[in-house]
């Protein structure tokens, strides 16, 4: 990666920190505290991979004007003073007795009133990466200072993706695609799923993925049963429809989709499933534009395979994409979010072939106020098959 | 993998349970609400990558006695009933309005009295995987119950690993030792970090991980300056000192260790802190018993440090492992867990060689009554060089 430690150039990052802070003054908030890998990425360029030990709290701190601030255990210290931030204050954690809590509460005490709001994304889709009874003694410490939701401050802002975002989502989306169309150099009949998964990955990382976070995927006869399991030593078989699925990641953004292949001849039904599955998705990206509702692309998308006979699957059909495998918004009934020009997408319509046997279908797309613009390349419109 | 959706057999998963609620019955708990990958694979056997996105959240209620309940989105109804749970209560995640929060209230009000206590891990090292406001939104649905730490009784019972536990980790351990063995076949003079970093991953594949979550490293002339950094493009150089690090996965089950190697002849400091490293490991290794406490292994490796006359680094030197690439507890200062036989533990010295250059060290054990059994192969003794 160009340069691992930064990503963009400090202006990209000065940009989000002010769209924040417009959002914050807005919605009357003195501080805003980060603490999950993804924003904390997203407001300095501090990637790493070593999010995966639980062992550490990380924080970020937003104040209404000026710089963050880093709050942060001391082996992170020297990668963060690679990025743009400079005020990173530090303590040697894991400490079991007081683990960051007084540096923190030092912290924003001083940048906020006693009679302070101090936001933190606390809604749908959002975890606090913090031990909670450490929370519960900062929030204490703070009092009157008070914590409110800011799931929608964060979220208004990551999900419009700038044009330097699109295009790295673009390249980890090319480097799937590229993937993809090599699959028959490893899948075929006779080989162990597990062994389909592990050559899978290493291709992925051949072609330049920095690493693979995600990958699922399922084979079954005309259709798999679940898209979320680990793969299993059965091997290919004729009749079994293959789908592999990943999030790859480079330079810190994920794609996420999906491609399926029938081993030996496609059954019929599965033909047909993958058929509509492609239209469905031809309809959403002939008729997508900003202004619509989440709940919006559902329907276009279930609609769509309706009207081609087929059934559609339970779950949300697609979903935001970026810093983590899967954003807001959910393409569900329910979801209001509304649809606006740089948003990064998935369409992920799914079709119930017999009871237990699902085909899914996914795109990667931007939106621009013309409509979608693919970021993975288009699957092929009719099913392929793979040697049996 | 044997089963991909269960990995051992049902007894070991009841026994877990059995554990767990004797400690609840113990510190006078109705109820257990586990909520992250860890916890949940640890008492169902339900393995997957979708937890990459953060979407959904997830429940598993262990009652006082009984079997556990899982309340989880309907996406992994599938594979959730391959496991050994059989009560298994589903709805259709993610909904804006209520993301499993009745069904979670309902599941806990049936199984926990009015005046009753609901453990939920909330110490460090732990998160609480699902949004806070719809924690609150619980705690006040189902007052005058109550939500209190069960920190403890998780991983009092978590931290001692079964023989069946123990074999799975060696299993890993090995892959990754015999991939290090064959870190000269993609490192040497003039090859990017980046690149290094890429085929290091796919060998891990190849030869059995099932994914690889973690890997870290630098490379820097006489030693790196930091352990968590993603790779950069610059060419190894002769004079660097390389070091991998990975926490790659089979079966669930996690590895943690490096391997340092020189890119031409060592330089005589690297070579003198790698030696020191070794021996401190030994003392370690000689003297680690179940009775002593996560401190006194912090103790054992600086000592070791000093007494072969380097600097030890700062920060915790060692730590748990197992379904996480780190577990409590942690080898520092103030960490007094006592260490038992059966707990999964890493060795992990590290080195200042110069202001901002460390060489750090690690091996992964399994303490025993008469001491540590290795379950990474044993690095060489003198720090081994790769062709400049």
């Amino acid at each position: 990666m160009p340069d691992a430690s930064l990503i963009f150039p400090a202006r990209e990052y000065r940009r989000r920190i002010a769209a924040l802070q417009a959002g914050m003054t807005e919605t009357g908030l003195d501080a805003l505290l980060l603490t999950s890998p993804a924003d904390v990425f997203y407001v300095t360029g501090f990637l790493t991979r070593f999010w995966e030990s639980p062992a550490r709290p990380w924080f970020m701190v937003i104040p209404a004007s000026g710089d963050p601030v880093a709050v942060i255990p001391a082996i992170g210290s020297d990668l963060m003073s690679r990025t743009w931030i400079t005020d990173i204050r530090t303590w040697d954690a894991p400490d079991p007795v007081d683990d960051g809590v007084s540096l923190l509460c030092e912290t924003l005490a001083t940048l906020v009133p006693e009679t302070g709001r101090i936001g933190l994304p606390m809604g749908l889709e959002t975890h606090l990466r913090m031990p909670l009874a450490d929370f519960l003694r900062v929030s204490d410490q703070l009092s009157p200072r008070r914590f409110t939701d800011a799931t929608a401050v964060v979220q208004r802002v990551r999900e419009i993706k700038s044009e330097a975002e699109i295009d790295r989502i673009r390249a980890i989306c090319a480097i799937a695609s590229d993937t993809f169309d090599r699959v028959a150099e490893f899948a075929r009949g006779g080989v162990p799923l597990e062994r389909v998964f592990r050559d899978f990955q290493s291709m992925l990382l051949q072609t330049g993925a920095d690493w693979v976070s995600y990958v699922a995927g399922g084979a079954g006869p005309g259709g798999y049963g679940d898209v979320i399991s680990p793969a299993d030593a059965r091997p290919l078989t004729s009749g079994d429809i293959l789908m592999l699925d990943t999030g790859a990641v480079k330079d810190g953004y994920f794609c996420d989709f999906d491609r399926n292949y029938a081993i030996g001849p496609a059954p019929d039904a599965a033909r047909r499933a993958h058929a509509a599955l492609f239209a469905a998705t031809e309809d959403a990206l002939e008729q997508l534009r900003p202004g619509m509702l989440a709940r919006d692309a559902h329907r276009i998308l279930t609609e769509g395979l309706r009207r081609r006979g087929a059934q559609p699957g339970g779950g949300r059909l697609g979903h935001g994409l970026g810093l983590t495998l899967t954003e807001w918004p959910s393409f569900t009934p329910k979801d209001t979010t509304e649809l606006r020009a740089g948003m990064v997408l998935t369409l992920e319509p799914g079709a119930e072939i017999a009871p237990g046997r699902i085909l899914v279908h996914e795109e990667n797309i931007v939106l621009r106020d013309s409509g979608p613009e693919l970021l993975s390349r288009r699957a092929p419109a009719t099913l392929p098959e793979l040697p049996a």
